[in-house]
């Protein structure tokens, strides 16, 4: 079966142009220059070479995963030949300055042309979406000469990078990072210590390998507070940009995974010979600062990636369950005719249509947030800028840990789909599925997520951000109102989010009272029903859109009437739900914390 | 980290003795010669051989999965020496008559057994699971003659076995099988066609492969009622028992799986010379029915597997959450006060109590079917032995599919406990996930599972399986209102029973009136509704055999609450789920019938 895995033209014409207007971001002068005919343009490409280029080795990348041997790792081939066309078509500069050769493209495209890429292969997309998110660190907090001697190689896809933060005994928990950081005298460092989770820590798909690596310098108070940032090259790198020897960064293992086995994952040491070159980047005490700024893009990121691996297996299922023919209706047994496609099945329809509504939603709230990732970044009002910054901070813990949670549920419907075939190493979708399982674990795990929502998100600024966002939905709730297919979700959608801003106004008296331990105890509750009503949110858009639009041709009739069967499908079957966690969320149990632990 | 997955001792004490009463099974004469102590000397044996043969090879099966190499299938020796150690220690014959040199044991202490072998090693034990399952199917069907050749190698451990039903064109739907049987003119057949997803198909880890076909005679009818049972053995089997020449079975492809790739999985085709010789088992066309007879025990197997699996996730993960030390308390963040066990973290005992309250629950409900398995086959009351049958064709589907479903998103649990270790290899739980991945596929796909629940059992005798289970239901909670602890719960549960029968009588309703397919479209749905509510049933019964029991030691004292921390979790966060299952299955929703497939 010929398979096309990645998002098609119609959805991306809804999300990016219906919905995000997102020609309409070419008002500010950064991207003067660009307009929906270069945008569709660079979306075009991007699926091309996704499917020349990425898909091809996506199973050979997992079947045949990067290997140690002698203290270098090595890869298959077809990555360095996808990273390269990557290089050559200007995708590693997709959002810089035209002044350094970039595209100068808003976030909202990349955004795009991520999905793109990691529905075709999102272990070798890793190694370039790293590369990018150490470039643009390097350009928010680096100076001039870094950026010319690192920040220009990776732009030029000549280097790739990594981000070294966590440590064998610090995952989640960065204040214990211990790496640390010696003056030696010239303006540099000498790091020493050993890094965990390192993805593409070692290979040989580029000229080098720049590591951005959170240590402490000696006088550093304990805590994240005492954490600054420092670029590790792999090679040292000449002030005139030459390469030179090699770095004291050693290889000391890489990890075998469950899934993304194309992209290696490696335990650095850094150091060992006492000989491992650093640079500070910006201030002392900073890096955990630095870091959180790039950390709403990887977040997202994370959360486009596990949208894409969705979308790949409900693609898949789909295009299956149209081709397989197997059994007959429930009321028509007779053996002699012929066996239906499985399409027809209602628990079939189910397992899609309900792949359909998660995938789907969770890429219409990734596309809300990138958009105000560009309003941040460029609108010349400070009020939108601060409104667009909030309803970021907001959506950022939810767009990571519901769509990976979500998203890997879809992945295991798209196995049901196939069956036997689909528990099969012949067919794609297990691959997707243990793909995705590391998306609820890395970036922060879904738990520190719902710990970062509730504990800070929607506290801060007394609560500006959840109110920004139920502004949007009163505006949403408004139009759908006044159509008759859309009112009774209007309704729904506004009664959840006035359920979800009491609740959260019960949780906040509590911790103001000091039950920070009890309130937070269902931050996982909590993440998974904010996420409800603001994919809800994203979904009555998305209806409000296709009712709006006027189908050209049959197949676009049929798009859109798939969109509203979808957000049909997530306001009956899923927007409900959040009624469990609204009434758990309510009681303020605090079994789990008073739980003894010789219980379990 | 030192780790044994199999249920403790504690579990298997409240199960098989304070909630089944199994030495009370010994009232029937087959298990005359058995108490309370041979029971658990089986047990301790199981334990123990499970521990020392099948646990240890559990990563190296799955690492090196068996290979086709010229026609044959290599698998690594451990599986070959668990195998033998399992024959020697007579578990084969564990269910047959000492006059066949059996143990003689009843299905619950079986069952037992299964959960030890399988939570050590799934695969391994589904090569003698499966040749247990070919013995019982002759005991029940075969001719004496046939019994002696082919059975009693079988419970001597010679010999293994395979069910061959599904075909490439035929996996739910049997009434597509195409494998002939034609008359040989000396009472024998000769076959020709093709089986896929042939577990243990072929191998050399025994004498002999019984296979287990179901093929169609030259005058059969169309559909299942033209199918037949034949053995077809891998070597030909002489009238006085000694191994002939090779049969004419063709091993055509290795099927390369996700998980449990320690059983091999096989595409067989029988016949490609024309000399597949066969034998007919019972009488033409009763091939579906023979298998059936057989049904309830392989899913409740199928169920077990997946508790078993769910609970060595479970106990991996508590083991290291006890170890792991990560973070602090969010009202506690000095960075210099030590790290905490993240057990401490209410999240991680969120994922912890969640993965208890899905695998015990399950457990429980697999044991109350079990001892209904004992009931119909040994019981001199007619009336005892038709409500256990009826109540056990209720529960079957419920205990195969909602065990697999839940036991899977355990597992799922169970990784994100480890985070980042958990994505690895080098951790047991990843592999625990994917080999749990199987269940909700093979035999019948939950979707199937949800039919037959719904437009078979529930509905047959006019609602009499049903009604058994309000009955009980009716009796736990009666018993539990008196105990104030469970009085809510009881309360919840009789509630959630009622509902449960309003929302089947309305189904049945609209299936009266030829709504069939409407009525059958959220079968699935319907199968979470009756399982929530079967297994919060289990869940009050283990909770009041915790209330009553006298706890011996703090380790007992600390189980039993335990217990009643789970059995509230349960009532608390999972069954209140089943109010929206009944919303939507009482609104008779068309949508999934009615959609176009081309909005898809």
């Amino acid at each position: 079966m010929s398979h096309d895995p990645l998002i098609d033209r119609r959805e991306l014409d809804l999300q990016l142009h219906a919905l995000q207007d997102a020609a309409a971001l070419c008002r500010y002068p950064r991207f003067a220059a660009h307009g929906r005919d270069t945008f569709d343009a660079v979306l075009d490409s991007a699926r091309a070479l996704a499917l020349s280029h990425f898909a091809p080795h996506n199973r050979a990348s997992d079947e045949r995963e990067p290997r140690f041997v002698d203290g270098r790792v090595e890869v298959i081939p077809e990555v360095k030949a996808a990273l390269d066309a990557f290089a050559d078509a200007g995708f590693p500069a997709l959002l810089a300055d035209e002044a350094e050769g970039g595209m100068q493209l808003p976030y909202t495209v990349a955004l795009a042309c991520d999905a793109l890429f990691c529905g075709a292969n999102v272990s070798t997309t890793g190694y370039a979406l790293l590369a990018r998110g150490v470039a643009n660190l390097l350009q928010a907090h680096a100076s001039a000469e870094q950026n010319a001697r690192y920040r220009t190689p990776l732009l030029q896809g000549r280097f790739l990078g990594t981000m070294c933060l966590s440590e064998p005994q610090a995952g989640s928990s960065l204040a214990d990072i211990r790496t640390r950081a010696e003056p030696a005298g010239d303006g540099t460092y000498r790091l020493t210590g050993a890094k965990m989770w390192i993805s593409g820590g070692e290979h040989d798909l580029a000229e080098n390998i720049i590591h951005l690596v959170l240590a402490r310098l000696p006088d550093a108070p304990p805590g994240v507070k005492g954490l600054s940032l420092f670029i590790v090259p792999r090679l040292r790198v000449g002030a005139d940009g030459k390469l030179g020897e090699r770095n004291d960064v050693q290889l000391a293992g890489v990890n075998h995974k469950l899934g993304q086995r194309g992209i290696v994952n490696t335990f650095l040491k850094f150091g060992e010979r006492g000989d491992c070159h650093a640079e500070l980047v910006g201030e002392p005490g900073q890096g955990l600062a630095q870091m959180f700024h790039l950390m709403n893009e990887a977040r997202i990121g994370v959360g486009v990636g596990a949208i894409s691996l969705g979308m790949a297996g409900y693609r898949y299922s789909l295009a299956y369950a149209r081709e397989r023919r197997q059994g007959r209706h429930p009321d028509q047994k007779d053996p002699a005719s012929p066996p239906v496609p499985i399409i027809e099945h209602a628990d079939v329809r189910r397992l899609l249509l309900q792949q359909k509504a998660l995938v789907e939603g969770a890429l219409g709230l990734a596309f809300e947030a990138a958009r105000r990732v560009d309003v941040l970044a460029n609108d010349p009002d400070a009020g939108r800028r601060r409104d667009a910054g909030l309803l970021l901070e907001l959506l950022t813990p939810v767009i990571k840990a519901w769509s990976a949670e979500e998203c890997v549920r879809a992945n295991d419907l798209a196995i049901q789909v196939l069956g036997g075939y689909g528990y099969t190493r012949e067919y794609p979708v297990e691959q997707y599925w243990r793909d995705n399982r590391l998306n609820p674990i890395h970036e922060g795990a879904n738990g520190i997520q719902g710990l970062d929502l509730l504990g800070r998100k929607v506290m801060m600024a007394g609560g500006a951000a959840l109110s920004l966002l139920r502004g949007e939905i009163t505006g949403t709730a408004r139009e759908a109102a006044a159509v008759p297919a859309l009112a009774a979700h209007a309704a729904a959608l506004e009664a959840a989010a006035t359920r979800l801003a009491e609740v959260t106004a019960a949780l906040g008296a509590a911790m103001a009272r000091g039950d920070v331990r009890v309130a937070l105890a269902q931050a996982s509750r909590y993440l998974h029903f904010t996420g409800h009503v603001a994919v809800a949110w994203s979904w009555l858009r998305q209806a409000l859109a296709a009712q709006r639009a006027v189908a050209a041709s049959d197949d676009e009739r049929d798009f859109l009437a798939g969109k509203l069967a979808a957000c049909d499908w997530f306001f009956r079957q899923e927007l409900p739900t959040t009624e469990h966690d609204a009434r758990l969320l309510a009681s303020l149990d605090s079994r789990l914390v008073d739980l003894r632990t010789e219980w379990l």
